[in-house]
């Protein structure tokens, strides 16, 4: 995965296939980032290479010239999704200070990239898991790769935090994820179909309930620690 | 709704004409629960006409006697789907005396269809809500009404419990089934990509937590009552 790839993207459907070979790895960029959107609103299955170039107004014969196959588009639409995701989410969401802080950055910067419809179909991963679950292979492992490492950030934050005495030793971390990744996904859930706000917010409660249940001893005055409180040592 | 309209409902397009009209029904729910069956795994937009007739085995204008359009056809299916949910989980749920017991045993009805893989792409509604959020109309109109119904359930039932005194009086009613239905969704996605019945056990977990946050008067005594206890009056 190469941020490069997507930082420095021209406009979805500028580059339109028929430009010279210069133009070629943006319009690669260009077809990717329209695929990423389009898998999020129908699904990876109804990535055609015929349908994507009927989307972005390119022929199918440039854009089989990017995409040796369905394969092969599906992986790099993910791989575009992923670094999109770690742009929009996890790079934000680094420079807290670890620990509930970092818990709560991402959150925040989960919520936000709803927010923002970075994705117009909402969360990428949610959106193409269902379809990819019941397709074994190598975009499916992908994706639950992906999954396990967006988990794994919430479980290093909250060790910190147990560390740290802002959560009770007796935490169990992997239902703490659980607890805390099922607001996310919910809202995402909510903000698709209604565009509703209010799902964003009931994520942030959800999200202060569960932390509060697992309050330590350094978190028991009032509510736990929100993002952009400096904690100080993590 | 009216469960009437499927369960002995004429066959669409005039039982294809060909056929006795015996056949015509029962060929029309085979082809309806084929539908929903694939919905989940592959999408709603993945549900051509033509694709359907060739997991099915039938001739694409053997499906187009008993669906005119793709919207049509798209529309009969959450049909199905809705009767197969309501037979599957609202049904058993119902039984439940109600208030605490009721919410359990919509939860309980909920992931146990997940387990029984009643669609082999988990929760029907989950899996086809992110195509269906992007495309306005009918469809996703169906399924939003399924859902409020779905969360109504538990509107209904968390405010017998308030009642009873079983929650909080300043129980936040909405806040408490968006987390509920949150673990729900949670179970069911990490349930269609791993198979893991952990899964079903954190979000059991998850929702014994929220009920114990909103505990009330008579809930304090211990956890608060599963289903299969029997709580008398609700």
């Amino acid at each position: 995965m190469n941020p490069q790839n997507v930082s420095s993207k021209p406009p979805v459907g500028a580059a339109a296939g028929r430009k010279p070979r210069a133009d070629g790895v943006r319009s690669r960029q260009a077809i990717l980032h329209a695929a990423a959107n389009l898998a999020t609103t129908r699904g990876l299955e109804a990535l055609s290479i015929g349908e994507l170039a009927e989307h972005i107004g390119m022929s199918k014969s440039g854009l089989y010239a990017h995409f040796k196959s369905k394969e092969e588009l599906e992986l790099a639409t993910i791989e575009t999704a992923i670094e999109i995701f770690e742009r929009e989410v996890l790079v934000p969401a680094g420079k807290s200070s670890g620990s509930l802080d970092r818990v709560q950055a991402l959150a925040d910067a989960f919520l936000g990239h709803l927010e923002r419809r970075v994705f117009p179909g909402g969360c990428f991963f949610a959106a193409v898991s269902a379809q990819l679950a019941a397709n074994p292979g190598r975009a499916r492992d992908r994706v639950v790769g992906m999954l396990q490492q967006w988990q794994e950030q919430f479980v290093a934050a909250l060790h910190q935090a147990v560390e740290a005495g802002a959560l009770s030793s007796n935490t169990e971390i992997d239902q703490t994820v659980f607890e805390i990744t099922a607001m996310l996904l919910r809202a995402n859930f909510n903000w698709i179909l209604t565009g509703d706000r209010g799902a964003l917010d009931q994520a942030r409660a959800g999200i202060h309930h569960v932390l509060k249940r697992v309050a330590g001893p350094a978190g028991r005055n009032g509510r736990p620690k929100r993002a952009g409180s400096s904690r100080g040592r993590t």
